[in-house]
């Protein structure tokens, strides 16, 4: 089964794909999308929205995952991340995708093993439970992170299902 | 010219298209698109996705306006909103349309003559504005006004050219 994991954002979107199969997983490919930031907010959208129909297109995963926000206390930045998180989920659920969503710390608790994780630790187990992967970054990083959570509750659901 | 003006919303997405020739305008067509509060909410963005493609396709507008965010106090109902803003503005600009975006004053401005109006007066102006329209609720409303409001700054923006 393959998975991919997002990390939406209006500047930059993390990505992975990783495949599932049993309990173990293997790492496909990552990167982060980047939108224009002088261009108009509709084309900005629309740009992202392009790039993930694409890597949805060229990967087919069977399924993906998204973090749950971690609301901002400056309410503009919040809009603007909704705004993408929008079109980054709209895009998954139109080519047929479930889309899983999971709080911040279940996904440190899945790929550490503690909630309290920080994002050095998530980042190293991430490259040790995918040998071999290049990160293309931060959000890449997190996007792996919450593809390995939906692996694992996938296969937990399935043991238990 | 075929206008089309948006108000998003995650639960109901007013519509409005209006019909600009010169300085004159009619009403096309004006509605409320409504997602289930039950369903996931992938499925929920990509029922508003498709329901706007549709709506797109068959009236064929040539531009699309959306009011700028009233971000609210709360962060949730701002993240929420910016989701659907996000898929909303999105599915436009797939479609090649480009999307003004207007403040809620200087919508009101263009349409009661006041950045000060109130919602009874926005509602009267635009009945009063569009003969024989038959207003679907008060999302329309404010989706017919965004709309009346783009034609004003679209037929301002020729003459000054």
């Amino acid at each position: 089964m393959i998975l991919l994991g997002l990390d939406p954002g209006l500047g930059t979107t993390g990505w992975g794909l990783i495949r599932a199969e049993g309990n173990r997983l293997s790492h496909l490919a990552n990167g982060q999308l980047k939108t224009d930031t002088k261009a108009p907010l509709a084309r900005r959208l629309a740009h992202l929205d392009a790039m993930l129909a694409a890597l949805i297109a060229d990967h087919a995963p069977q399924a993906a995952a998204c973090e749950e926000v971690f609301v901002n206390s400056n309410a503009q930045s919040t809009l603007k991340l909704g705004q993408a998180r929008g079109v980054v989920i709209c895009a998954a659920a139109r080519a047929g995708l479930d889309v899983g969503e999971y709080t911040p710390s279940i996904v440190k608790k899945a790929v550490v093993g503690t909630g309290a994780a920080d994002k050095v630790q998530v980042h190293a187990m991430v490259s040790r439970l995918l040998p071999g992967v290049k990160i293309a970054g931060a959000d890449a990083a997190d996007a792996l992170a919450v593809a390995i959570c939906h692996a694992h509750h996938l296969a937990s659901a399935r043991r238990h299902g």
